[in-house]
């Protein structure tokens, strides 16, 4: 974000603050950030504090950053929950200088060496509980993610939490599980190794995800999780009955149902395609 | 396998038999075959038989093929299962003139306008029960591999259907489940469509693949594939009852676990990397 926000002079100096030396010095190192220091001094000096940490977290670095903010001042979040952090901030006084946010970007890698440019573009970005911030700090923030060039679209932080269960987490289940269910086999058998083609990768990719990113994306959204993760079984189990039975034409059925998410795969190709065109 | 094969003058000329019939004009029109004509005509003359039909078709197929098959010609298959082929002919007296093959590559398209060149380059490819195919037509089926650049494994028929049921025919089931619990949810909820982004694009790519192909290999492979499904369902069980019970710790170890899918992961993009640079 720091990288597009400042090829495109949507400002012109980014402070770093992390409990990660090895982070900040990366960063520093490879232009992401043009000065690292300490948590109050950067909440004294800075127009815009974006809070990018796991969403566990983020709640009381929140609350820390609105004790300490002064008017005209705006924090924003980047957590892929969004219930949790709306909730913890609900009665403070200067609830209206934080927005909350969730850009929907982002690939398996973390930290600075995963940051590239153009991540963004094209992709959607979430403004949740708009009502709740002051028209001045939203502008701000739809400013920032119009330089982005995303497509903001606004929620109900609960209604926000409740679908990206779906589309995002239970994604992320799916391929860990996947992983561990193949890496247990092999233990025994090293030929599946070679066995392994494009298909499986890509439905596995998302396995090498940080597991300190997502045990508590996991944890946060646990109630809406485990809703998807049961509907999930339900349908796997109705797809096992199936190929039991020996009911080949079921099973046929079940495959053509599902292959009308097709529908959906085009919208997320269209909107991929469209932000390479505008580079 | 027509396309390179013929461009790489492993033949020249390609003859096409299809009970549809727009697909045969459509691979005359494409240039894949040469020439279409009916099953007896085209086994009488050709050199080499590929079968690559449904796996439930393909058995009775090859019995046809190897009922009216001369001295000196070879006939191949190129399904996802092998036992049920390799079972159904083990006492024809022509046995010997069949390899039994399984080329992993392909796409989650299907039909003749999904034909591209380079498709096999640096994939792995198995030829199953070996040993019960004569020197010959191992020889002219192992040049055509060689051909596609592949990289040929040896495997008995029954190990191949177990490993191949992890693999390759799981991460399908999870996608086609996957696809159809989004699909569920989104019958009442159209914002879902907005919130998908590429990791769920991903890893719901497998979804759109044939019912035709998958339906029948699915019900060919059904004892080892349900093994493999209880498998994942087990892991995704106990995945659930750590964020359920709240323990980020754990889940956090289970997450770094399927972290080590890279290391499968690597070996797939070497062999693909290794593809690329010798085109």
């Amino acid at each position: 974000m720091a990288l597009d926000l400042k090829k495109r002079r949507f400002t012109s100096h980014v402070v770093g603050v992390d409990q990660n030396n090895e982070h900040l010095e990366k960063a520093l190192e490879l232009g992401i950030i043009d000065e690292r220091t300490e948590m109050n001094n950067a909440i004294a000096d800075a127009e815009l504090v974006i809070i990018a940490v796991p969403v566990d977290k983020a709640p009381e670095i929140l609350e820390q950053v609105l004790d300490n903010i002064s008017p005209g001042q705006t924090v924003m979040d980047v957590g892929s929950i969004k219930a949790n952090i709306c909730n913890r901030v609900a009665q403070h006084s200067n609830r209206d200088q934080f927005v909350a946010t969730h850009p929907i970007a982002g690939t398996e890698y973390s930290g600075p060496d995963a940051a590239h440019y153009y991540l963004f573009d094209g992709k959607v970005n979430i403004i949740a509980d708009k009502e709740a911030s002051s028209p001045d700090s939203l502008s701000v923030v739809e400013k920032l993610f119009k330089t982005l060039k995303m497509n903001t679209i606004y929620m109900d932080a609960a209604e926000h939490d409740r679908h990206i269960a779906y589309v995002s987490h239970l994604s992320h289940i799916t391929s860990f599980t996947l992983g561990l269910t193949v890496l247990e086999l092999e233990k025994d058998e090293k030929s599946i190794f070679n066995m392994a083609g494009s298909g499986f990768a890509s439905t596995v990719r998302l396995a090498k995800s940080s597991p300190d990113m997502w045990a508590p994306i996991f944890q946060e959204n646990k109630d809406n999780l485990t809703d998807a993760i049961d509907a999930y079984i339900e349908k796997l189990n109705q797809l096992k009955k199936q190929i039991e039975s020996g009911s080949s034409e079921a099973t046929h059925h079940t495959i053509s149902e599902a292959n009308q998410i097709t529908r959906i795969l085009e919208g997320i190709e269209l909107k991929n395609q469209a932000a390479t065109i505008k580079k």
